[in-house]
């Protein structure tokens, strides 16, 4: 097996974590896997949704969104479509839910963070960007919560980070760019804790279904991946 | 541990398919998991999206949907709010993709079949119960196509079935109930084939992160549900 | 005059009422008119819309859906559509206007009472059915109203009813089902209450106009299958 | 009985057909019940929509609209939320309606017919008088397809014209301005033919039900309006 | 050059401002410049939009609209399309804009003016006629507040007019119609205030770019129309 | 006067043109006018839309959105809220009109160019910035039209620059910031061609009215500027 990419199965894309991109986000992370690039924000809010009203704690949400030209092809850009469509909403839901099992809500005072990542370069696995460039984001948000006295407590419970595998041409491999992601058998998405745990697993069959066997050396290869985004996520967060 | 429904670790809730449950689709079938009851049309069109046209194949694609008192409390009804939900839009891709994989688009013939899955009355599990139901949907509507001599071939590959598994209080438990599910740490839903394999594995860690021996441990279970359901599936296809 | 259905003229076809249908709701009936469906929630809400806040008064509203296959071809699902089309809004208000007339809302306390009518099966009628069907589900959310000490007195000045007349091969016709209804050339709706008065007459001449004497005879007809339908409503109310 | 208005009960407001109102229509009536007035527009186009193409026969569809301060308080413009409201789709069908009664669909060779009602002082019965006044849009729009020679035959198959009556303190009365109309027991608006049928009665129990008698007592009256506006119709279009 | 219109080039078109056009409003105006025919009404309502609560000062909004057939051809309906289009947006922007400049928020108290501006008929210069008219509506409305005693002193700082210059085969013109605005090399709005001052300019080069010697001679024509038409809203003005 | 940013009346921010940005589209450009930074895609298509078909001429439209916190405060994401606002509407209405200057329609073939203008960071003259770097990217992609053979000649007439100037402290400033735009008492953009005509102009006053001589003073900082543009340009397409 020879992957597009020409790296070996194992092996992540050229990865990139770069602080302060943007000047006025309370956090502000492009973050590039290969040819992905996304910028993640993270902004401050003082308050939280109505359902979370007075229940002295906070909150955390995601959006995401892709530059129209972000793409091979063009798409419609989806303010003007007037939607944001199935595929965006899903992933925003995903990146939702993967950061906000970083908090402790109960120590965020009744703030709301909003993580945005805005992929302005697609190359394949822009969801596992997102989450691991929104995790930086959010820690340089943190400390600015920190620095303003509005914490009640340290909310970091974990840090987290995702990474894409599959099954391409029979062999599970890791990160897949758009070429490989577009002739893999199998699509799996995973999302970690840095201590080992599993957050999110999304494996979908593109072709063939998989077999028990292949999702455990998928998850496997996964588990490598993320500890090495651990470590670059804690380099990036070296002042 | 004792589970809210008296059922043990393994025990599916009371299935039941009831087919020609509407009489204008040409597949209408009732799918109760428990108190879970889901009505699944599968609707024929001649012709194929725009982005198929002249490629001489089929198509099949779901929407989903839930009646605004299906749940324990009334939700704006999606028609009214002027659109759909994320969590709606995502558990239709989710059925769309699973049941896609039940056919060979090739022998379809230039035909669209339209898979609607409507709750009336939720209780945990809906998306695994919309997949399930809407399989035995699609098996009667792939009978009148061709009985009308509308198919280029046999389409169906293999059959599909869903069921959710997750842990509750420590321990992995099959085909949770509303209840249940509200209380568990892990949610999986899991969709396979009559042959083994898997088509999607969808887990969450709703609180502490789930370790690969649990993701294993529900997997087990996950094969023995669908096994269960696959006979009665068939059961329920006999004439 | 021969009725497609082979009815006589003033019969109306087989009519059921399952009340507790759905196991959330306060009021939960599945209604049919022959082989018309439809599932009507009666939902209580604390709290009044904004137009009425601090009036002393409560409030009902209704909706009106279909399931996109309740009919012979699929109809666009209006949540995916984005709107709700000017048929489901206008059947919706005559609901929401029929059923406000059995109540005195001085009595209901500062509550909103929600009515989704549902179509599961459509064949002709289903307005009528809805709101037959809406007026047992009313029923029932007012004792649960009743029973929680949420009242203010007795809410209900009158029961209400529904049914359909038309003009078929130029005679008066009692409960038009969808053959019927599509060759009728006049189609009048009628609601009124149990002592006999009109709530709402709505005539339209699908092809020739029809004159005074046609009217008298459609409306005493109505007079007749509403006085069997509040029989229906009676019986389905006793516990 | 004192109506508000000073009226005899029978009596129409002061009624006024203005032809050629604006300069770019095929058909523009400036229609006046008393303070009501409403801009008709009937707007010629070649085409029919994609449901009739190919049958050789024509269509005409109707909108309506209400400027924001139309009325005596400010309503939000539809343009800005975004959709049309139930009030508006109920009226513009209701008005679609009536003026295709008054086509043979198949002379009018494949040309769509646009009437547009907008009211632009609003005083009660905007709906009958955009009917009696569009009416008049559509005679001269129909002199324009036959000026050009686009007609296959006389489309005209008679006149419509529509009037509104009520109960008002126990007496029906004609043709109800805004204030009868808010404190009338029961409301009817009515469509007629020139020959004396009905093409649409909507009746609505504001407060108490109503009888037979009534409903016979105000069709009387109705037909009395509607023959002094088919006269006021025929000398308006007299050039 | 002959100008369409048979104007010569520094000659406005026949204007009319007709006060009391409706009877709600606080301020109802039909303003004509030529064919040009727009309605303007100021309604006035106590409170202010929430980024100016508690600020002690008004606010004034515009907002723009066509019937569907002021023009030439009939253009969809927007509340029918479900949004406003790019023009209507920039239209009402700029009339919002220009009007406020009119006033002192500080002196208006905490309420609210809307400015409604609606062609009837359009024959060019549509936003230049609704903003010289919505100056004279909102003079209504400035009176009805003050005697209201609704005002904190005088709100009034200057009067605003505009009008359209541009270059016509080669040459500056006042006041163009359609026919003229279409041929018009330049096309230049201008909005000015009774001192002499500029609010808005806004030109654009619809086929070769504009010197800066052109813009200053139609800026010195537009001088003079609107010169003109504060003599026209002043006379308009006089009871 | 100081102006904040300390730079002298005339003098531009620093401007940083950088292509091939993103590796995608046709034309990818970075434009940075000081802490303003903009990606500017040019995309081709083949095909014009359909009020165009046939005409054997091209087309050229413009988008424009900004990332939810490219601003100080961050703005509800446009694709969420379901639609674009105002001023994104006028601002990229803006952009296609001054870049349509730029191309002889006839010259470019049946083919669209999408330009997409996404503002990553603001700090005042988004719009100026926009279509200053637009008009980079819009060169290369006519550069690879033509390598494609898909022109019918030569469809650059010539290069179109904007800048903003404005009243600050009393005095004519060019290229103005945030701070400097939020306190300036005029605000002009001014679009220019490379031989020194006016495409657009749009000045308001956001406090005093200006006056002509201000105007002019504007103007010709605006020449200024655009000359120092078209330069950096000219510079940035040199490969």
């Amino acid at each position: 097996m020879k992957r597009p990419s020409g790296r070996v199965a194992d092996q992540l894309r050229s990865i990139r974590i770069t602080r302060n991109y943007t000047k006025h986000a309370e956090g502000s992370v492009l973050v590039e896997f290969g040819d992905t690039k996304v910028i993640c924000t993270a902004s401050v809010e003082s308050g939280v949704p109505r359902f979370l009203k007075g229940q002295g704690q906070g909150w955390l949400t995601a959006e995401y969104g892709m530059l129209p030209r972000a793409t091979g092809e063009r798409n419609q850009r989806e303010a003007s479509r007037g939607k944001q469509g199935g595929r965006t909403l899903e992933i925003q839901r995903l990146i939702g839910r993967s950061l906000r099992a970083a908090l402790d809500m109960s120590k965020l005072g009744e703030n709301t963070i909003y993580l945005d990542c805005d992929v302005i370069q697609a190359d394949g696995g822009t969801r596992t960007a997102s989450i691991t460039g929104a995790m930086v984001a959010l820690m340089d948000a943190l400390k600015v919560l920190k620095k303003r006295g509005a914490l009640k407590g340290e909310p970091l419970k974990q840090m987290v980070a995702a990474v894409s595998v599959g099954i391409y041409q029979g062999e599970p491999v890791l990160d897949l760019d758009y070429l490989e992601d577009s002739a893999a058998e199998t699509d799996l998405n995973v999302v970690m804790t840095d201590a080992g745990g599993f957050i999110e697993v999304q494996g979908t069959a593109e072709g063939a279904p998989f077999q028990p066997e292949e999702l455990n050396a998928m998850l496997a290869l996964a588990k490598k991946g993320v500890t090495e985004l651990f470590e670059l996520q804690r380099a990036a967060l070296v002042d």
